[in-house]
């Protein structure tokens, strides 16, 4: 590899103070797992039969039919490969198809697992063996085209007839029509159909329905059903995103999932026992995915960025002096370098999170959801959190590369695309950070109280009102600020919202009244909290050289966040103005010590380059004859002379000679 | 109109306090030029030949002949609708070809603009006319793979040949290649290529040469040029920004622009005077336009997510009631009003700028360039200041609108990908405001020097060290506050800068070592701009009603920039922890004193519907219906089973059943 590669780029990893291998270890969770998750992406990144043209390059029929050939390649391969662990197919799929939407996303991310949750075991029986065929393949239809997230306000129906012993399922109206269920417009041919349970003319609220949606012999779509694909989106052009309309379509009464309710023959409604803190706890582990998955997008634009900038050489700093790598010059490295710390910081965050869940996964199915909101609380924040910072992060990213940043062979439009609807997707991401801000009222209550408060909630308690920071950065210093921060903040937040009620209004107005107060609030839970993990990672037992580049990686984090909500600490009083310039000049230098290691630390997390899908940023740095390489095989270069010129050019030079 | 229209926007329109078209009026520049944009814009929105599908349902290649297509037609229509002002032109081409790169915009952009202006009278006379005819059609190729705005680092060479009395142009590495150039790839037969003229061994430095780069009958590439598009990007997918190399390609002594310097038949190189204080102002000028396109780009947007909010509805405030307006919820609000404030206040400062422009342009003409340093300073930074803002702006809309907004039925992509290389192109972002930070550099010397200062950095010599801030916000005080913060950052970036050197730092290294706090200067004095500019908008003579709504925009603009900037101010104890909390309390009663004018105030922009090619942006608010159209009229949808089915999904499930 070393003979190929760019020389810039290498004089970078020869100059780096530590083992990047070591920091890979760490992320990926030890050695061994290393190991198997490169053996496992090596198995994909070789495979012949995934090779394609660009995506860029293809029409949108084209990418969908890619899609789906991957996605069924995928699935007789994993097979073969006797790859069954979730996280192993997670590390193949995700070089197998790089940023493409899989074509069975949702028949093996929601259909299969609502079924098996909702299933009495006759219904078990009757659906899953189809669905583990690929006979059946499922979607999941919730959303439809005038309601998102709040359950009550959809509008679908599935009216009992007990004459019939069916359900009538129907959309009434265009805004009712199911809408976005990905996979839903081509390729599956059954769905979890949510709607309002109406028995003779009484709501019984929400329930799943499991509805044919296309023939299982010739694939077209069900009568009384129209089907088909919403239309392009900024991304996702893989994944057909479908809509649903229901005209008074009838299921046969065992369609209705009936583990948690039941409709007898006669009508009777039977409600069963419903364990809802299971769902709860799907929720915080989707959401601390999510988490992971928005710094892993940051993390690869980074990585991006980072080695253009150390191949790309441009203007000069001196007059007559060589062009230099553009990763010397200082607002370069004010841009990137905090968000390679932050890259860090939230997959960090991310993972402690999901930790945390695995840990107490088997309490919760046990019952025991002790501390379950509190879990809550954080995964519903950082998702957030971590979506909008990533979303914003990664755009900086690509305008820091240029011109060429701009370009589809830089793979940060591609990334970027795919990465930010994550800021919306499985809860709109204000709507989560008052989620969160509900439970940190509760406990903003317990501390006034004197009542014992959650773990990470426990600075509340805390009371010093001057921060200890020196020009050291002591990492417990910057932890004490945030949470000195935090606790400040949803005081306040607390404050308006039960002043606003004290002074008469309802309780849910004053919840709106206050609600970018409870943001804030959120936010800065968030943001100490990922301070919070950052510095337990840099105080593991490790390596000294290692943990002295987590530990300015660490520092640059926190003082950058400082730095850019200065106003924060000062309110208060609890930094001084001359505090916040040293923090400032901490930020500077600490710039320059990352430098050496920068590329190191982008080769860190270890993505392959299919992944990175990158000209830019390819390990081996070899950009511009890639770049020509990219061009030459883009389809408007198939043909030297574009038919448009017979059509219109000359026929207007022509025109104006007369 | 109005029986068509959704009754909760109609409602919108009903509670406005002014009447929008005299904002229009005042955004046009008077009621005449109003009914004139109107006129003309009518005429594209009206013209059928302009009808073609949804950009976003075309292939590469189609979008790009739709564009070339229009171009063309549109040459022609102005010449019968005898539309001659560039201005007018403007307004005509935006509805005509809304979002889309014109394939002549590089020939009347940047091609005859530069032949023109740096012609001999003979070289004009030779190729002015067949441009005027299209039968030439030019670009501009400047920027090289390798390098960009940095002119010393491009590689091309044009060596003169005395023999042959020929330039002999060439590009000797893959980084040389002509890479970006817009219309280069297919569309145009002609170029100015900047090259490095050498002659007998020594460099003259970058001239302009005019190189055919195709066939006048044919359009085929020429010998010994290789020519292509140089792929996909981000967006701009109708633009066949193109590569080319050369090798060794022969053009005659006359195809160098020789107004500013010749070489003659035996090499002698002769320099002529030239103004660079003209290029200077051209500059200026595209640096406003850019301005003001961002500004637009984002009001745009905001059109859009405001009309959009008052359309949707969703989730509940109190549990049973209705479900609201979205536009209801404060953290919406948060998130679009201030963003519709600085729409407005961005749109003013741009057209300041370009004002000041046409002001002064009859005095640089004249050789009177005192005002010009100034202006080269403003609209530098003005042309980061405004696409930043809009670029972070537009996306915030976007995610305002959930789901839907990341489809491409909401126009939200599109002019996202449309506007975001505005922080690139024409002088990227960063480079920009380190261009500013120069002449603040010299100001905030003469400052300390007590030596004369320009008008628009008069605020250096202000000495107040605490702000007059009271609850009524009067704007006064909120300009004194953003010039004291910009003041405090110049002087604060020039004593680093002094200080580095002052510790024996070469020059250039100390600035370098200072750029971040330059940065930082020039975005404060773009603020306080921005702020004064908004601040004589509103104290224009003007009628009462209207004047009160600017005043409240003006206001949340400023208070929504002192508490996102808040250290700023607290830092060096010109505000107080408390006037904070007053200020954000300050933006918080401004929300809800926009929400009435709300959706009247993004109607005074008074875009056509083409130009937002929105769903959920229609002036009518008829989202859903038309939702379902555009999902209908996708080409995913043209037939019921997609191919792929018989290809991949039906034999995986033939093949499990084995």
């Amino acid at each position: 590899m070393t003979s190929t590669t760019n020389p810039d780029l290498q004089k970078e990893r020869d100059t780096a103070t530590f083992d990047p291998l070591l920091l890979t270890n760490r992320i990926d969770g030890g050695p061994e797992k290393t190991r198997r998750r490169q053996y496992i992406q090596n198995l994909a990144a070789t495979d012949p039969n995934l090779v394609h043209k660009h995506i860029s390059f293809m029409d949108r029929s084209e990418e969908y039919d890619t899609a789906v050939k991957n996605a069924c390649y995928i699935v007789k391969r994993l097979k073969e490969l006797n790859i069954t662990d979730p996280t192993e197919e997670y590390w193949y799929r995700h070089i197998a198809t790089p940023h493409e939407a899989s074509a069975m996303a949702l028949h093996t991310g929601m259909f299969m697992p609502t079924v098996r949750a909702q299933s009495t075991p006759e219904q078990y029986k009757h659906w899953i063996p189809d669905c583990e065929s690929y006979k059946i393949i499922g979607t999941y239809a919730q959303t439809e085209m005038g309601h998102g997230t709040f359950l009550r306000g959809l509008e679908t129906t599935a009216t009992y007839s007990p004459m019939t012993e069916e359900f009538i399922l129907n959309s009434p109206t265009v805004s009712s029509l199911k809408w976005w269920p990905g996979n839903l417009g081509k390729t599956t041919n059954h769905a979890v159909v949510m709607a309002h349970l109406t028995i003779a003319g009484k709501n019984y609220g929400m329930h799943g329905f499991v509805v044919q949606t296309r023939d299982m012999d010739d694939h077209t779509t069900m009568p009384g059903i129209t089907l088909g694909d919403i239309g392009p989106k900024f991304g996702y052009g893989s994944n057909d995103n479908g809509f649903m309309k229901l005209d008074h379509v009838r299921v046969p009464r065992e369609n209705m999932l009936a583990k948690f309710a039941e409709v007898k023959k006669d009508g009777t409604y039977i409600a069963k026992t419903k364990n809802t803190k299971l769902t709860y706890g799907t929720m915080v582990f989707i959401r601390a995915m999510i988490a992971g998955d928005a710094a892993r997008g940051l993390a690869q634009c980074c990585t991006i960025a980072i080695r253009y900038s150390a191949v790309r050489r441009q203007s000069e700093i001196k007059p007559g002096d060589p062009e230099p790598q553009i990763m010397d010059f200082q607002t370069q490295q004010y841009k990137l370098f905090p968000l390679l710390a932050t890259s860090y910081a939230l997959l960090f965050a991310g993972s402690s999170i999901r930790d945390t869940y695995f840990r107490i996964e088997k309490d919760i199915q046990r019952g025991d959801t002790k501390e379950l909101p509190e879990l809550h609380c954080l995964s519903s924040g950082l998702k957030a959190f971590n979506s909008w910072a990533a979303n914003s992060g990664m755009e900086v990213c690509r305008m820091s590369c240029g011109g060429h940043g701009y370009s589809q062979a830089s793979g940060f439009p591609k990334i970027y695309t795919d990465v930010t609807p994550a800021c919306t997707y499985e809860g709109e991401n204000t709507v989560l950070m008052l989620q969160c801000a509900r439970f940190l009222m509760k406990m903003a209550e317990a501390a006034v109280k004197g009542q014992p408060l959650a773990p990470t909630l426990s600075y509340l308690a805390n009371t010093s009102s001057r921060t200890s920071l020196t020009p050291q950065f002591n990492l417990d210093s910057l932890v004490a600020a945030y949470q000195h921060r935090a606790a400040r903040l949803i005081k306040a937040a607390a404050s308006r919202f039960q002043g606003l009620m004290a002074k008469g209004m309802a309780r849910e107005d004053a919840w709106n009244a206050s609600s970018v107060d409870l943001v804030r609030a959120s936010d800065a839970h968030c943001h100490q909290f990922v301070i919070s993990t950052f510095v337990s990672v840099v105080n593991e037992k490790q390596n000294k050289d290692l943990q002295k580049v987590l530990k300015d990686l660490c520092q640059l984090y926190a003082l950058y966040g400082i730095s850019k909500n200065s106003g924060d600490f000062l309110e208060d009083g609890y930094m001084t103005g001359e505090q916040i310039r040293m923090v400032e000049d901490g930020v500077l230098v600490l710039l320059a010590v990352i430098r050496p290691n920068a590329v190191t630390l982008v080769d860190a997390f270890d993505f392959n380059d299919r992944i990175l899908d990158s000209v830019l940023g390819r390990y081996d740095g070899q950009v511009y004859d890639n770049l020509l390489k990219f061009a030459q095989e883009s389809p408007l270069n198939d043909t030297d002379v574009h038919p448009s010129y017979y059509k219109y050019l000359k026929p207007l030079a022509m025109s104006s000679k007369l």
